[in-house]
């Protein structure tokens, strides 16, 4: 899909909060699994919306990244939902291959222990 | 559920990388529906192991606050997820009414309009 970028103030993100940076979850649009957290700034949302496919920056590298752009597990992204307080965006994504630099399907595969019978 | 500290570093999240916060989604644990994303310090995570129900950091009023403390929203954490780099966690929720302070279910209410037929 392809996204205009929108005009509309309650359409845009708010890049004023987290040093420029807005945090982006990517969850996938079939099986509703989350995949990923990670950050966008301003031109990795724009190249987004232009492209369709996922675009972060970089915290500890401080650049854009394509999602994929080396390992080739793209992400096109479905649909897009900005959150209440516009510094969050929901990304619904078709994942090629492996989300998780590890090789895992989603970054979030480490389950805290809960109390047995609590 | 009650979670009991874990010990073993892997499962411990790394609060030193955002201003000694981490990201927190919350997600519905029986229809998969992303709710919101929020912040944790330290003692926000560990009052959500021990007590059960999510609690969060705010990054505006600079404290901690038990969801649904005044709104009766509570959450009820199911399971809890680290992910590859500890940095975010994911929470399955049972959510006690909506998640966002506007009354919506979900704060991710506002869909980023696609181009029609791309």
């Amino acid at each position: 899909m392809i996204f205009p970028i929108p005009s509309a103030p309650e359409l845009t993100p708010d890049f004023s909060k987290a040093g420029g940076l807005i945090a982006a979850i990517a969850q996938d649009v079939h099986t509703h699994e989350v995949l990923m957290l990670a950050w966008m700034n301003r031109e990795a949302w724009e190249a987004t919306l232009k492209t369709g496919d996922a675009h972060y920056y970089s915290r500890s590298r401080q650049e854009l990244w394509r999602k994929g752009a080396t390992s080739g597990h793209v992400q096109h992204v479905r649909a897009i939902k900005l959150d209440c307080d516009s510094d969050a965006v929901l990304l619904l994504v078709e994942q090629v291959g492996a989300a998780c630099h590890t090789g895992a399907r989603s970054c979030f595969f480490r389950d805290i222990p809960a109390l047995p019978g609590a």
